[in-house]
């Protein structure tokens, strides 16, 4: 391919709205062009990359025997109507109605196609198991798309099925697709990790999320030097031992004025009502906290949450935990609904469904019976100090929605919690019978017997990879493409104005190609070498030769794109020298 | 590939819905299934021969230089509003909102985007000419999707665009891709032919359809002995020579009580007003047609077109001269608007924007100057007589929708046409500088002076050529793939019981893929031959390879699934037999 004729151009300055290095430098060099807020096309060095990784996909998922095909992206609304997700989906799905105002939708994931697919070709527990996966085009209306294709609205996946008669079937399946990600994680150079990771909307048992480690992402995920892993939703708290009540303090509610932030209540505490033990601390009082449910139906529901007073409620715990529920804030008019909450003297004698309130009350592990705790009295200006779980008060439950922090123990024992970003780049799932069960996909056991089938549902994010790749392969230069991912093998640079450097680089480019090598050419007549080098190095052909002043004595220069390492090679040798 | 393996089930039975043989037999051998009207299903079987053509295609486009990208399918609104395809398109085009409430569409073709990125990426003559094009889900919200994946709501499309600077580039650029075309179509084994077309609502000066000659297909197209072939909508019809006035006998109304049809109205004619040269016959007598158009702006406008009383007004015909305004029946409530209309009875001398309706008046080509008709005479049961065209009324123009009919001119003089069905299976056009005006796409001529970008447009229905490649190849067993098409090279099918036959079979298979052929693999233990067989021959593989009673005498039979012709071959030369 001659670079003269290679629909591309490169720009000098990043798009204003990237900021994340994938997004500018794939803007940059040309791979992908932006059309519509994460809505992108692929130009054509772009589209080579990705074909490049759709076929480790590909080969990956033929060696654990999977089949692709292909279902269309627009679908009807009935079979996610059966599932209840037309409306758990909420604003992140794409609706629209055809011409006879049939609903339709963009499938965001095919679960139930694919099941209502195997339900109508296969009846027997002999056709199972099976894997069916598609690398196909999906739709999600991102509330905030961003990072280029990293986050797109629309964009390239590749999910998988599989489809089982047992737990135990399923769990092979699972273990099949999760050594196949693996080695597709490998052969994509990533650095990432496995981490457990929360069901969410989806449903099911059991899922791991394949993360790329890069502080760029948006999640959060943490591991322990025991080789516990999990991204943050899916962390459990390791809840303390819980105390006797035997020989507790009485509780007492005394002033304490002034005192609107925790901060300022552990000072006043610490002032007016010191421990004889050590001096009191954030970690001793317990903030409730109050959000608004709003489920899919549209229903509102209140929710209080009390977690210890140095943690925060961290959004996306939250959220985990509550889905498909959104996560509104308790406003002014819902306070206004609840006249006995005092605001910043909230206290659990006036929450949970048992209480005057009426509202939900869940409070964060760490508060088993016999902890105590100063809280608020209910009461401006008044806070309530040795206030016992379990024996003076009581919550509607148990939530996971505290921050976790850099510390914390390892819910497996397996040591102290670090902290790191990541992008999910695979979601591997043990959905069970939920969607079958939904779309009544049973066959005949051995004994003749239905059974509903036990299915597992499997994404790697195609699109979204190639720009992770770009996260891991950068410099100041430009992109740095490992070979197999590269648009080309070989970038070939005519560094001069002489038609002997022009007839040369043509030669050398035939016998590259000849050996098998795919060439980006770049035979740009009137550019000068100082614009084709920096184009180069922004394209980021892992190879490139130089073709210029040395061609007279019969020698090229071959940098390599990654080390910066120049090296003279002879003409003659150069096919040889790149095959090593 | 394992056919007990292999996810796929055929059917006895074709779906109810399913009229023509492609549809039928690509959904019972387990080719393709429905999802909802016009929506379909790649199932294995079916995206390895879709996975074939796009090969084709795209060889055939590398090799003029085309160069491959990929747009999104969800597009913003306002390209399309620039060039008012978002309003002409109509109700073929599926728009929706996204959660901002912004417009969007489900792109139907590509001009608009692809003319914006060439503006984005090229400012120069030095750029040009470009061939872009790309393989991708398209979408149209067709009214009556019908025949399976032949004309279907998503489709694969390949839709390719030139940009030139000079009229003659564009003629060499779309001379390529008709070459182009040709080599793809030679090789997919259609009969077919290239037919002038009309542009359409795509606009455009020229445009030539690829029709793949079917009996159930939806296009009419004409062709002459001595070359001539154009869709029914291209044909232009061949007027006669204008008469002088001088001479024609004076107009006169007549008593024509009793005629509601043409066939009536004739015999009347032969009966009361008899010639003296030859019988009146219908197309002696000028029937005026009335329709309403409706115009994207929602806006509705009678139209009355006179055609000769022999000919109906063929709908298709209609459409495309008045695209992109759609065609509805001049209905009681139009008729109540214009009472100056006589129905039955209405005559060009209300009709004319100058006259009393003020209705729009075209008429047929053959409407001459000097020609005499029977018409209506705008009273109830009266027509008037030796009318004469230019003396007595004249027409506000002339419109080519009245029905060809075999045995009229050609057009260009090469014989009497006759009528054959076709499939659109490619479609190529001139656009020239229509949207590049509309999105202001303009490059730097050699003399620093911007022009505009001249287009052609190209496209290949990729998915629905695999359904036309079956309306070619099948017979009353099933389908018969032409081999560079098959999903499988061959198909090896078990006959029998014994485990040696397995086990003989599981070699030969193994003997077959070493040597480079795709096998599928009967091997499903406690099915009949018989049944099979019938797969094998509903599936199509071109080599199918029996391993049976022969095989103690290391014998296997081959059967030609195109010729039906059975063969003998010992086991160690199946290998050489099949490579010849």
């Amino acid at each position: 391919m001659r670079m003269s004729q290679l629909f591309v151009r490169t720009l000098r300055d990043a798009p204003a709205d990237a900021e994340v290095p994938s997004h500018q430098l794939l803007v940059r060099a040309g791979y992908v062009r932006r059309v519509a807020p994460g809505i992108y096309t692929w130009l054509p060095l772009g589209l080579k990359v990705l074909g490049k990784v759709e076929a480790i996909v590909r080969e990956e998922m033929a060696a654990i025997g999977g089949q692709e095909l292909r279902f269309p992206a627009l679908l009807p609304r009935e079979p996610y109507e059966a599932t209840n997700r037309w409306t758990e989906y909420g604003p992140n799905l794409f609706r629209l109605k055809d011409r006879r105002g049939t609903d339709m939708l963009l499938g965001p994931t095919h679960e139930e196609m694919f099941a209502l697919t195997v339900k109508d070709l296969y009846s027997s527990y002999k056709d199972l198991p099976v894997i069916l996966y598609q690398i196909q085009t999906k739709y999600r209306d991102e509330a905030r798309p961003r990072a280029g294709i990293l986050r797109g609205r629309e964009f390239v996946m590749k999910d998988a099925y599989s489809f089982d008669v047992t737990d135990e079937g399923l769990e092979r399946s699972y273990q099949a697709h999760r050594d196949a990600y693996i080695r597709v994680f490998d052969r994509l150079g990533f650095d990432y990790v496995v981490v457990q990771a929360d069901s969410g909307a989806m449903g099911g048992s059991a899922s791991e999320e394949f993360l790329v480690v890069s502080p760029t992402g948006e999640d959060t995920f943490v591991r322990s030097p025991g080789g516990y892993a999990a991204n943050v939703e899916a962390v459990t708290t390791v809840a303390p031992e819980p105390v006797p009540f035997d020989g507790l303090p009485d509780a007492h509610a005394e002033q304490t004025p002034d005192t609107p932030t925790i901060e300022t209540l552990v000072d006043h505490l610490n002032e007016q009502f010191p421990r004889d033990d050590r001096p009191w601390t954030a970690a001793d009082t317990l903030k409730n906290v109050l959000v608004q449910l709003r489920h899919p139906d549209g229903s509102v529901e209140p929710l209080a949450i009390g977690v210890p007073g140095d943690r925060e409620v961290d959004t996306k715990r939250l959220e985990a935990q509550v889905s498909p529920a959104d996560v509104e804030p308790f406003d002014e008019a819902a306070f206004a609904k609840h006249p006995g909450l005092v605001k910043g003297y909230i206290g659990p004698e006036v929450l949970g469904t048992e209480n005057a309130t009426g509202i939900r009350y869940l409070t964060d592990p760490r508060v088993v019976n016999g902890t105590r705790w100063v809280t608020g009295a209910n009461v401006q200006g008044r806070h309530v100090i040795d206030l016992v779980a379990g024996r003076d008060f009581t919550s509607d439950g148990t939530i996971e929605a505290a921050e976790v922090r850099a510390g914390d123990p390892a819910p497996d024992g397996s040591g102290p919690l670090e902290l790191a970003r990541g992008m999910e780049m695979g979601h591997i799932f043990q959905l069970g019978r939920k969607y079958a069960d939904a779309l009544d996909l049973k066959v005949l056991d051995e004994n003749g017997k239905l059974v509903t089938v036990t299915m597992g549902s499997y994404g790697i994010g195609v699109s979204r990879a190639v720009a992770a790749v770009v996260e891991g392969n950068y410099d100041e230069l430009g992109i740095v493409w490992p070979k197999e991912l590269a648009p080309f093998d070989v970038h070939v640079v005519v560094a001069g104005k002489d038609a002997a450097l022009f007839e040369g680089a043509d030669a050398i480019v035939a016998d590259l190609e000849a050996a098998g090598f795919d060439v980006l050419h770049d035979d740009r007549p009137k550019m000068s070498p100082g614009v084709k080098f920096k184009d180069a190095e922004l394209i980021g052909v892992p190879t490139i030769v130089v073709v210029g002043r040395g061609l007279v004595d019969g020698v090229v220069e071959v940098k390599d794109r990654a080390t910066g390492e120049k090296r003279d090679i002879a003409v003659g040798d150069l096919v040889s020298e790149l095959r090593r």
